[in-house]
Protein backbone atom coordinates (compact mmCIF):
# COMPACT_ATOMS: atom_id res chain seq x y z
CA UNK A 1 0.00 0.00 0.00
CA UNK A 2 1.77 2.91 -1.34
CA UNK A 3 1.91 6.13 0.98
CA UNK A 4 1.54 9.67 0.23
CA UNK A 5 2.95 12.57 2.61
CA UNK A 6 0.20 14.98 3.01
CA UNK A 7 2.02 17.52 5.36
CA UNK A 8 1.36 18.09 9.42
CA UNK A 9 -2.69 18.12 9.09
CA UNK A 10 -5.03 17.45 11.47
CA UNK A 11 -7.08 14.39 9.90
CA UNK A 12 -8.30 12.23 12.14
CA UNK A 13 -11.64 10.06 11.66
CA UNK A 14 -14.53 10.02 12.76
CA UNK A 15 -14.95 13.37 14.55
CA UNK A 16 -18.36 14.11 16.90
CA UNK A 17 -20.31 17.41 15.82
CA UNK A 18 -21.48 18.42 19.55
CA UNK A 19 -23.16 22.17 20.76
CA UNK A 20 -21.27 23.66 23.61
CA UNK A 21 -23.76 25.43 25.76
CA UNK A 22 -22.41 28.73 27.74
CA UNK A 23 -24.00 31.35 29.36
CA UNK A 24 -21.71 34.36 27.93
CA UNK A 25 -22.79 38.11 29.81
CA UNK A 26 -26.07 37.27 30.58
CA UNK A 27 -27.09 35.38 27.34
CA UNK A 28 -27.56 31.92 26.33
CA UNK A 29 -24.86 31.01 23.24
CA UNK A 30 -24.62 27.63 21.49
CA UNK A 31 -21.16 26.58 19.30
CA UNK A 32 -20.64 24.04 16.96
CA UNK A 33 -17.21 21.85 17.68
CA UNK A 34 -15.79 18.72 16.43
CA UNK A 35 -12.72 18.92 18.49
CA UNK A 36 -13.93 16.97 21.36
CA UNK A 37 -13.36 13.97 23.03
CA UNK A 38 -13.36 11.78 26.48
CA UNK A 39 -10.53 12.47 28.55
CA UNK A 40 -10.68 10.28 31.91
CA UNK A 41 -12.68 8.09 33.56
CA UNK A 42 -11.94 9.12 37.41
CA UNK A 43 -13.21 11.61 37.33
CA UNK A 44 -15.43 11.71 34.54
CA UNK A 45 -13.53 14.02 32.39
CA UNK A 46 -13.99 15.27 28.47
CA UNK A 47 -11.54 17.64 26.33
CA UNK A 48 -13.19 19.98 23.99
CA UNK A 49 -10.80 22.51 21.70
CA UNK A 50 -11.91 26.23 21.40
CA UNK A 51 -10.00 29.15 19.69
CA UNK A 52 -9.26 31.80 22.62
CA UNK A 53 -10.88 34.61 20.51
CA UNK A 54 -14.62 32.39 20.33
CA UNK A 55 -17.93 34.05 21.92
CA UNK A 56 -18.14 30.64 23.59
CA UNK A 57 -14.33 31.07 25.17
CA UNK A 58 -15.97 34.07 27.09
CA UNK A 59 -18.33 32.47 28.66
CA UNK A 60 -16.09 29.25 29.98
CA UNK A 61 -13.79 32.24 31.58
CA UNK A 62 -16.26 34.08 32.93
CA UNK A 63 -18.23 31.21 34.61
CA UNK A 64 -16.04 27.88 33.91
CA UNK A 65 -18.69 25.92 33.26
CA UNK A 66 -20.30 24.52 29.65
CA UNK A 67 -22.18 21.71 28.12
CA UNK A 68 -21.80 19.41 25.68
CA UNK A 69 -24.53 18.29 23.83
CA UNK A 70 -24.12 15.66 21.15
CA UNK A 71 -26.26 15.96 18.28
CA UNK A 72 -28.86 13.81 16.34
CA UNK A 73 -28.82 13.90 12.21
CA UNK A 74 -32.07 15.71 12.39
CA UNK A 75 -29.72 18.98 14.29
CA UNK A 76 -27.78 19.31 10.96
CA UNK A 77 -29.14 22.39 9.68
CA UNK A 78 -29.16 24.21 13.15
CA UNK A 79 -25.69 22.41 13.80
CA UNK A 80 -24.16 24.14 10.88
CA UNK A 81 -25.84 26.94 11.71
CA UNK A 82 -24.17 27.34 15.06
CA UNK A 83 -21.01 26.80 13.36
CA UNK A 84 -21.18 29.52 10.86
CA UNK A 85 -22.70 32.14 13.20
CA UNK A 86 -20.64 33.90 16.13
CA UNK A 87 -22.94 34.54 19.32
CA UNK A 88 -21.19 37.96 19.36
CA UNK A 89 -23.60 39.11 16.77
CA UNK A 90 -25.94 36.41 16.31
CA UNK A 91 -28.66 36.03 19.36
CA UNK A 92 -29.01 31.92 19.20
CA UNK A 93 -30.28 31.94 22.77
CA UNK A 94 -33.44 30.57 21.26
CA UNK A 95 -32.59 28.59 18.63
CA UNK A 96 -32.93 25.20 21.40
CA UNK A 97 -35.43 24.30 24.26
CA UNK A 98 -32.81 25.17 27.03
CA UNK A 99 -32.70 23.39 30.57
CA UNK A 100 -30.36 23.41 33.57
CA UNK A 101 -29.19 20.95 35.72
CA UNK A 102 -26.32 21.20 38.20
CA UNK A 103 -24.82 24.59 36.90
CA UNK A 104 -26.89 27.74 36.63
CA UNK A 105 -24.62 28.95 33.69
CA UNK A 106 -24.54 25.69 32.19
CA UNK A 107 -27.42 25.68 29.35
CA UNK A 108 -28.37 22.23 28.36
CA UNK A 109 -30.25 21.45 24.64
CA UNK A 110 -33.37 19.54 25.29
CA UNK A 111 -33.53 18.85 21.42
CA UNK A 112 -30.08 16.74 22.11
CA UNK A 113 -30.04 12.98 22.92
CA UNK A 114 -27.08 13.47 25.24
CA UNK A 115 -26.22 16.50 27.43
CA UNK A 116 -22.90 16.34 29.80
CA UNK A 117 -22.39 19.24 32.16
CA UNK A 118 -19.13 19.99 32.67
CA UNK A 119 -16.72 21.94 35.01
CA UNK A 120 -13.97 23.19 34.02
CA UNK A 121 -10.52 21.55 35.35
CA UNK A 122 -7.81 22.52 33.27
CA UNK A 123 -6.83 25.18 30.08
CA UNK A 124 -4.06 24.50 28.26
CA UNK A 125 -3.30 27.26 25.23
CA UNK A 126 -2.07 25.38 22.94
CA UNK A 127 -1.48 28.10 19.98
CA UNK A 128 -4.53 28.87 18.01
CA UNK A 129 -6.82 26.85 19.86
CA UNK A 130 -7.18 26.36 23.92
CA UNK A 131 -7.66 22.56 24.96
CA UNK A 132 -10.51 22.89 27.75
CA UNK A 133 -10.80 20.16 29.91
CA UNK A 134 -13.91 19.49 32.10
CA UNK A 135 -14.83 16.92 34.21
CA UNK A 136 -18.45 15.67 33.14
CA UNK A 137 -20.53 15.94 36.85
CA UNK A 138 -23.70 14.76 35.47
CA UNK A 139 -25.12 13.46 32.26
CA UNK A 140 -28.37 13.44 30.77
CA UNK A 141 -30.11 11.39 27.90
CA UNK A 142 -33.72 11.47 26.43
CA UNK A 143 -35.63 9.31 27.67
CA UNK A 144 -36.77 8.23 24.06
CA UNK A 145 -33.14 6.94 23.42
CA UNK A 146 -32.95 4.47 25.92
CA UNK A 147 -33.04 0.37 25.38
CA UNK A 148 -33.18 -1.33 28.37
CA UNK A 149 -32.61 1.30 30.51
CA UNK A 150 -29.31 2.41 28.82
CA UNK A 151 -28.37 4.66 26.25
CA UNK A 152 -29.03 3.20 22.46
CA UNK A 153 -26.58 4.94 19.64
CA UNK A 154 -29.46 4.22 16.74
CA UNK A 155 -31.49 5.65 18.72
CA UNK A 156 -29.15 8.94 19.69
CA UNK A 157 -28.41 8.71 15.89
CA UNK A 158 -25.08 11.04 15.88
CA UNK A 159 -23.99 13.55 13.77
CA UNK A 160 -20.75 12.49 12.35
CA UNK A 161 -18.37 15.25 10.97
CA UNK A 162 -15.86 14.30 7.90
CA UNK A 163 -13.00 17.01 7.63
CA UNK A 164 -11.47 17.47 4.34
CA UNK A 165 -14.89 16.87 2.62
CA UNK A 166 -16.46 18.73 5.08
CA UNK A 167 -19.65 16.57 5.57
CA UNK A 168 -21.90 16.09 8.55
CA UNK A 169 -22.68 11.98 8.15
CA UNK A 170 -24.35 9.36 9.97
CA UNK A 171 -23.84 6.03 12.20
CA UNK A 172 -23.26 3.22 9.74
CA UNK A 173 -23.93 -0.39 10.52
CA UNK A 174 -21.72 -2.55 13.19
CA UNK A 175 -19.03 -3.91 12.05
CA UNK A 176 -17.88 -6.39 15.01
CA UNK A 177 -18.45 -6.96 19.05
CA UNK A 178 -15.58 -4.98 20.79
CA UNK A 179 -13.70 -6.53 23.71
CA UNK A 180 -14.71 -9.93 22.02
CA UNK A 181 -13.78 -10.16 18.09
CA UNK A 182 -10.45 -9.96 19.03
CA UNK A 183 -10.18 -12.89 21.08
CA UNK A 184 -10.47 -15.27 18.08
CA UNK A 185 -6.60 -14.43 16.96
CA UNK A 186 -5.28 -15.25 19.97
CA UNK A 187 -7.10 -18.40 20.03
CA UNK A 188 -5.45 -18.88 16.20
CA UNK B 1 -38.75 15.41 25.49
CA UNK B 2 -38.02 13.95 29.03
CA UNK B 3 -34.43 13.45 30.43
CA UNK B 4 -33.05 10.96 32.22
CA UNK B 5 -30.18 11.45 34.42
CA UNK B 6 -27.50 9.10 34.56
CA UNK B 7 -24.97 10.50 36.40
CA UNK B 8 -21.10 11.49 35.46
CA UNK B 9 -20.29 8.97 32.83
CA UNK B 10 -17.89 9.64 29.56
CA UNK B 11 -21.10 9.43 27.66
CA UNK B 12 -20.01 10.67 23.49
CA UNK B 13 -20.62 9.74 20.32
CA UNK B 14 -18.91 8.98 18.03
CA UNK B 15 -15.65 8.39 18.80
CA UNK B 16 -12.94 6.69 16.31
CA UNK B 17 -10.96 3.51 17.19
CA UNK B 18 -7.37 4.16 16.16
CA UNK B 19 -4.40 2.67 17.02
CA UNK B 20 -1.52 4.02 18.72
CA UNK B 21 1.91 2.83 17.70
CA UNK B 22 5.07 3.25 20.37
CA UNK B 23 8.82 1.52 20.88
CA UNK B 24 8.33 0.51 24.03
CA UNK B 25 12.03 -0.85 25.37
CA UNK B 26 13.14 -1.79 21.84
CA UNK B 27 9.82 -3.15 20.71
CA UNK B 28 7.12 -2.00 18.54
CA UNK B 29 4.17 -2.01 20.43
CA UNK B 30 0.48 -0.96 18.84
CA UNK B 31 -2.59 -0.24 21.54
CA UNK B 32 -6.51 0.90 20.69
CA UNK B 33 -7.80 3.82 21.89
CA UNK B 34 -11.23 5.40 21.73
CA UNK B 35 -10.55 8.60 23.99
CA UNK B 36 -8.84 10.75 21.11
CA UNK B 37 -9.28 13.93 18.90
CA UNK B 38 -7.59 16.67 17.40
CA UNK B 39 -6.76 19.65 19.74
CA UNK B 40 -5.29 22.67 17.83
CA UNK B 41 -4.48 23.51 13.92
CA UNK B 42 -1.12 25.71 14.56
CA UNK B 43 0.53 23.27 15.75
CA UNK B 44 -1.47 20.85 14.55
CA UNK B 45 -2.13 18.56 17.45
CA UNK B 46 -4.20 15.84 18.94
CA UNK B 47 -4.91 14.46 22.35
CA UNK B 48 -4.95 11.12 23.27
CA UNK B 49 -5.76 10.03 26.37
CA UNK B 50 -4.02 6.64 27.67
CA UNK B 51 -3.75 4.96 31.52
CA UNK B 52 -0.67 5.69 33.16
CA UNK B 53 0.29 1.41 33.91
CA UNK B 54 -0.60 0.95 30.11
CA UNK B 55 2.24 -0.88 28.19
CA UNK B 56 2.51 2.04 25.34
CA UNK B 57 2.50 5.01 27.92
CA UNK B 58 6.13 3.61 28.78
CA UNK B 59 6.99 4.06 25.09
CA UNK B 60 5.73 7.49 25.20
CA UNK B 61 7.72 8.51 28.19
CA UNK B 62 10.86 6.77 27.28
CA UNK B 63 10.95 8.43 23.59
CA UNK B 64 8.31 11.53 23.39
CA UNK B 65 6.60 10.42 20.39
CA UNK B 66 4.41 7.99 18.83
CA UNK B 67 1.72 7.41 16.15
CA UNK B 68 -1.81 7.24 15.65
CA UNK B 69 -3.22 5.71 12.93
CA UNK B 70 -6.62 5.32 11.89
CA UNK B 71 -8.05 2.04 11.27
CA UNK B 72 -10.47 1.16 8.59
CA UNK B 73 -13.43 -1.56 9.09
CA UNK B 74 -11.42 -4.35 7.48
CA UNK B 75 -8.91 -3.96 10.54
CA UNK B 76 -11.73 -4.24 13.49
CA UNK B 77 -10.47 -8.02 14.29
CA UNK B 78 -7.16 -6.41 14.83
CA UNK B 79 -7.71 -3.18 16.54
CA UNK B 80 -9.87 -5.52 19.27
CA UNK B 81 -7.05 -7.17 19.70
CA UNK B 82 -4.84 -4.71 20.51
CA UNK B 83 -7.57 -3.75 22.99
CA UNK B 84 -7.67 -6.56 24.57
CA UNK B 85 -4.23 -7.59 25.15
CA UNK B 86 -1.44 -5.73 26.83
CA UNK B 87 2.34 -5.33 25.02
CA UNK B 88 3.81 -6.28 28.35
CA UNK B 89 2.46 -10.24 27.97
CA UNK B 90 1.76 -9.98 24.05
CA UNK B 91 4.21 -9.39 21.21
CA UNK B 92 2.64 -7.31 18.92
CA UNK B 93 5.05 -6.04 16.73
CA UNK B 94 4.47 -8.02 14.06
CA UNK B 95 0.84 -7.75 13.66
CA UNK B 96 1.10 -4.87 11.15
CA UNK B 97 3.42 -3.80 8.75
CA UNK B 98 5.29 -1.42 10.11
CA UNK B 99 6.74 1.87 8.33
CA UNK B 100 8.88 4.81 9.60
CA UNK B 101 8.44 8.64 8.83
CA UNK B 102 10.52 11.33 10.65
CA UNK B 103 10.91 9.37 13.89
CA UNK B 104 12.56 6.56 14.89
CA UNK B 105 10.03 5.63 17.86
CA UNK B 106 7.00 6.11 16.69
CA UNK B 107 6.17 3.17 14.61
CA UNK B 108 3.15 3.77 11.85
CA UNK B 109 1.04 0.87 10.10
CA UNK B 110 0.79 0.58 7.19
CA UNK B 111 -2.27 -1.48 6.67
CA UNK B 112 -4.58 1.78 8.13
CA UNK B 113 -5.68 4.37 5.69
CA UNK B 114 -4.15 7.48 7.96
CA UNK B 115 -1.17 7.97 9.70
CA UNK B 116 -0.11 10.52 11.91
CA UNK B 117 3.66 10.99 13.30
CA UNK B 118 3.74 12.63 16.36
CA UNK B 119 5.55 14.25 18.91
CA UNK B 120 4.78 15.19 22.96
CA UNK B 121 4.34 18.70 23.84
CA UNK B 122 2.17 18.15 26.92
CA UNK B 123 0.67 15.39 29.55
CA UNK B 124 -2.01 16.57 32.06
CA UNK B 125 -2.39 13.70 34.35
CA UNK B 126 -5.91 13.53 34.80
CA UNK B 127 -6.18 10.55 37.38
CA UNK B 128 -6.96 7.80 35.65
CA UNK B 129 -5.89 8.61 32.52
CA UNK B 130 -2.98 11.13 30.99
CA UNK B 131 -4.06 13.66 28.56
CA UNK B 132 -1.22 13.57 25.75
CA UNK B 133 -0.86 16.00 23.97
CA UNK B 134 1.19 15.36 20.93
CA UNK B 135 1.96 17.89 17.53
CA UNK B 136 1.46 16.06 14.14
CA UNK B 137 4.65 16.82 12.29
CA UNK B 138 3.96 14.00 9.26
CA UNK B 139 0.22 12.84 7.93
CA UNK B 140 0.59 9.76 5.92
CA UNK B 141 -2.87 8.55 3.54
CA UNK B 142 -3.10 5.01 1.79
CA UNK B 143 -2.77 6.64 -2.01
CA UNK B 144 -5.94 4.54 -2.84
CA UNK B 145 -7.92 6.34 0.03
CA UNK B 146 -7.43 9.96 -2.44
CA UNK B 147 -10.00 10.82 -4.41
CA UNK B 148 -8.73 14.08 -6.94
CA UNK B 149 -5.45 13.85 -4.81
CA UNK B 150 -7.72 14.76 -1.33
CA UNK B 151 -8.02 11.86 1.62
CA UNK B 152 -11.56 10.50 0.59
CA UNK B 153 -13.58 9.91 4.18
CA UNK B 154 -15.27 6.71 2.11
CA UNK B 155 -12.31 5.31 1.23
CA UNK B 156 -10.68 5.42 4.01
CA UNK B 157 -13.93 3.68 6.14
CA UNK B 158 -12.99 4.59 9.22
CA UNK B 159 -14.04 2.40 12.23
CA UNK B 160 -15.96 4.06 14.59
CA UNK B 161 -16.66 2.93 18.24
CA UNK B 162 -19.84 3.07 20.22
CA UNK B 163 -19.69 3.44 23.61
CA UNK B 164 -21.92 1.87 26.28
CA UNK B 165 -22.93 -0.81 23.58
CA UNK B 166 -19.30 -1.77 23.19
CA UNK B 167 -19.42 -2.04 19.19
CA UNK B 168 -17.60 -1.17 16.47
CA UNK B 169 -19.52 0.44 13.27
CA UNK B 170 -18.81 2.22 9.71
CA UNK B 171 -19.72 5.47 8.69
CA UNK B 172 -22.91 6.36 7.84
CA UNK B 173 -24.13 8.07 4.56
CA UNK B 174 -23.94 12.09 3.72
CA UNK B 175 -26.75 13.99 6.07
CA UNK B 176 -26.06 17.71 5.26
CA UNK B 177 -22.78 19.77 3.48
CA UNK B 178 -20.85 21.67 6.90
CA UNK B 179 -20.29 24.99 6.12
CA UNK B 180 -23.13 25.23 3.76
CA UNK B 181 -26.70 23.94 5.53
CA UNK B 182 -26.80 26.46 7.97
CA UNK B 183 -27.22 29.17 6.16
CA UNK B 184 -30.36 28.35 5.04
CA UNK B 185 -31.62 29.70 8.48
CA UNK B 186 -29.97 32.81 8.15
CA UNK B 187 -31.21 33.93 5.61
CA UNK B 188 -35.01 32.09 6.92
Amino acid sequence: MKKVKLGADTLLYPMPAVLVGTIVGEKANVMTAAWCGIAASRPPALSVSIRKERHTFKGIEQHGVFSINVASTDLATKVDYCGLYSGRKTDKSDLFELFYGTFEAAPLLRECPVNLACKVIHTLDLGSHVLVVGEIVETYVSEDCLSHGKPDPVKIDPLIYTTVTQEYRRLGGVVAKAFHAGKTLQES
